[in-house]
C-alpha cells in the first residue's frame, strides 16, 4: 500500500448555488476525509476560491483531483502539494486568565509569535495569530497551559508560486 | 419585506463524514447563499468548528439557524451577529511588479496595513495579511493598482465575546 499524505488542493469555482454542496458531497459520498476547507468570493464576484486539505494515498488523491475537475461549476483544480506554494492559517483565541504574572507571560508569548491582542477585558484576552499550521499548533499548545481557551481556526489558505527557488521567509516562531 | 442583513454563524459539529455536505446541502437545497465558509478541526479532534457568513432577511436567517440546529452531528449553533464578537480574515496575495519605485511603495503599503511579505523572488512578492474583511478589501484594492495580483482569502473566522463592553482594539488600518 502506498503512503498516506496530506494534500492541499486549490479549487476555482463558479459562484453558483450548490457548488460547495457538490464538492462536499463528492468527499463524503466516497469516504474521503476533509481536514479543512475554506471558501470565499474572489475579486471576480462570479467566482469563488476553495482551499481543501485532505489526506490519502496516491490512488485516492488522483481520484479526488480527477473527480473534482469533472464537477459542474468547477473551473480549475490545482493540487499544490508537490509544487512550490505558500500556506497560511488564521486563528482567533480567547483566553481566560486571572493571575497577573501569567498575563504578562501571555503578552510576551503573543509578541514572540507575532500575534496581536485584539480585545482585552479584565481577565480575558482575545488574540489573533496568522502563520503556518504548525506554528499555530505550537502557539495554542503553549497558551493552553495558562488558562481555559476558546479557539476558532480558519483552515488553510494556499497560493501556488509560479517560480521555483523562491525564498519562503520564515516567521520568527 | 424586512431588511437583508449579513450574518456570521458559528457552528460546532461532530467531526464525522458528511457533516459538511449536510450543512452545504441545507443552504443549496433551500436557495440560501453562503458568502464564505471555513471549517477546521478543533483542539478536540472529534469536533470541527465552522464559521459561515450568509445573508438574508429575518425570516430566512431564523430558518437557517433553526434548521442548522436540527442537522445530525451539529452540536451547537451560535448566530453571532447581534452579539459582541471578533471577526477576522486571512489573505495571501501574489503580486507581479517590475518597477523599483512601485516595489518600495508596495513594501510601505504592507507595513501600513501590518501585513507581512512572506516570499520574494525577482519581480514577485507574496504577501500575508490578516484583519477585518473591510481592511483586506481596502488593501487588495490599493495593491491592485501596482500590478497583476493573485488572491486567496480564508473567509471569516469569528469568536463570540462572553462579556459586554469589550474594547475591540482597532488595527491601525
Amino acid at each position: 500500500m502506498s503512503k498516506i499524505e496530506t494534500h492541499t488542493i486549490s479549487v476555482l469555482v463558479d459562484n453558483k448555488f450548490g457548488v460547495l454542496a457538490r464538492v462536499a458531497g463528492l468527499f463524503s459520498g466516497r469516504g474521503y476525509n476533509i481536514m479543512s476547507l475554506t471558501v470565499n468570493e474572489t475579486q471576480d464576484p462570479t467566482r469563488s476560491q476553495m482551499t481543501i486539505v485532505t489526506a490519502g494515498d496516491e490512488t485516492v488523491i488522483d481520484q479526488i483531483d480527477s473527480q473534482l475537475s469533472k464537477l459542474i461549476d468547477v473551473i480549475k483544480v490545482e493540487d499544490l502539494t508537490h509544487r512550490n506554494f505558500i500556506e497560511r492559517e488564521l486563528a482567533l483565541i480567547k483566553i481566560h486568565v486571572t493571575d497577573d504574572n501569567k498575563k504578562s507571560q501571555i503578552i510576551q508569548l503573543v509578541e514572540i509569535f507575532e500575534g496581536k491582542i485584539v480585545t482585552v477585558f479584565k481577565d480575558e484576552f482575545g488574540i489573533e495569530i496568522a502563520g503556518r499550521a504548525d506554528k499555530i499548533d505550537n502557539f495554542v499548545t503553549l497558551l493552553a497551559d495558562f488558562g481555559e481557551i476558546k479557539l476558532a481556526r480558519s483552515g488553510r489558505v494556499a497560493l501556488s508560486r509560479e517560480k521555483e527557488f523562491y525564498t519562503d521567509l520564515q516567521s520568527k516562531s
